[in-house]
């Protein structure tokens, strides 16, 4: 795209630039970030920002390297943060990510985070008392950083967004494109994407799925734990 | 889960390895990867190899970079291909990949495609005289190719399945998954990543989305071709 339209002069919804950062971190969860990235980065003068504490190639949970473009300290203020889930252990301890964070709230339209990045929002002192969610599995540790932990799929709190399990960053990232570009351009976006789910089976929520498959999942999440 | 017939020497399902390529090129959508990839990646034994004529960064349609690690020749053989889409001109005309993709498809248990990753399956010669699908916005060119086109979400024939648009490869990687390791490990994994789609508007197809907002899309296409 055309970068060389200064900020500021803009007249026009196209014209503008809205900066969009995305957190890329060593054993995030891919499909958390790719969702809300593959919706937000067809808004009208979307520029993404794949940013980290240090530059370079992430490796995914699944290993798939996932390049870091620019240094926090390069994009101290996009209007849109998104914050994806996985192994959110390191960012969580990393002060470097929380300072960058507390800051970029500060100015942000929207703070978001989907799945675990919830943990993330919440280490950086930013969910005390806010309405939130995550993945369902571990839905209710959220009330130990003071939030209020809400399962439903999409969680808005003022300007804090954060969404459920994985795939529920598209669903997020869809709401998240209405209020920013209305509601016809994020059905545009939908039928861009294509995105008229029909899973072959009906067990994305543990009541859906059932004991059974809640049990054979928590088995395999012990034993890649072991 | 339990397969039962190990492979060669091994004992249990979990000793066993499955090796899944994934197709990676220059102007690719990401989300046609990423969907199924988050999927079979969860496969027991899934042995993830991101491919390419010339290993390295690769550059999304959105740029966002994403790491080939092997040269096509160090994965001549995978149980499972996936092809993604987005401008899929490059690997069309690319004899390297279309030759791959020949020698593969003799061997592999699976042959698949996500978004117009149909197109460049078309190229290498596999589609002719076979039901497959793409985005909903060029599925009638397949027949250029030989291919019967579908408007179906996930098409099977055979070991071939095409997936429709963008995020259709979830659906595709969760039917895969069921074939691979049954109905409930698939579930198992449609819960992990909590696919219980509420998208907050209807209009991931042209039919639901209607008219006008089909000629919005199609206006914003052209004016990214402009």
């Amino acid at each position: 795209m055309d970068e060389g339209e200064p900020d500021g002069e803009a007249d026009d919804v196209d014209s503008r630039r809205m900066q969009i950062a995305f957190l890329v971190y060593d054993d995030m969860t891919a499909l958390d970030m790719i969702g809300p990235y593959e919706v937000l980065g067809r808004l009208p003068g979307a520029e993404i920002r794949f940013v980290a504490a240090e530059p370079g190639t992430k490796r995914t949970d699944q290993k798939l390297g996932l390049v870091a473009d620019f240094p926090l300290a390069d994009v101290p203020a996009p209007e849109i943060v998104v914050v994806p889930g996985g192994d959110q252990r390191g960012p969580m301890g990393d002060e470097r990510v929380l300072d960058w964070l507390r800051a970029a709230h500060e100015t942000s339209t929207w703070t978001t985070s989907v799945c675990t990045g919830s943990y993330i929002l919440a280490a950086a002192g930013l969910l005390e008392g806010r309405r939130a969610t995550t993945h369902w599995a571990t839905l209710e540790g959220l009330a130990e950083f003071g939030a209020l932990p809400v399962s439903e799929r999409v969680v808005e709190d003022g300007k804090l967004i954060t969404a459920a399990g994985v795939s529920a960053g598209i669903d997020m990232g869809l709401t998240l494109a209405a209020r920013v570009a209305g509601d016809d351009f994020a059905r545009a976006i939908q039928l861009g994407i294509e995105y008229d789910p029909h899973p072959p089976f009906d067990s994305g929520s543990p009541a859906k799925a059932g004991a059974q498959i809640v049990e054979l999942l928590r088995g395999y999440y012990a034993s890649e734990r072991s």
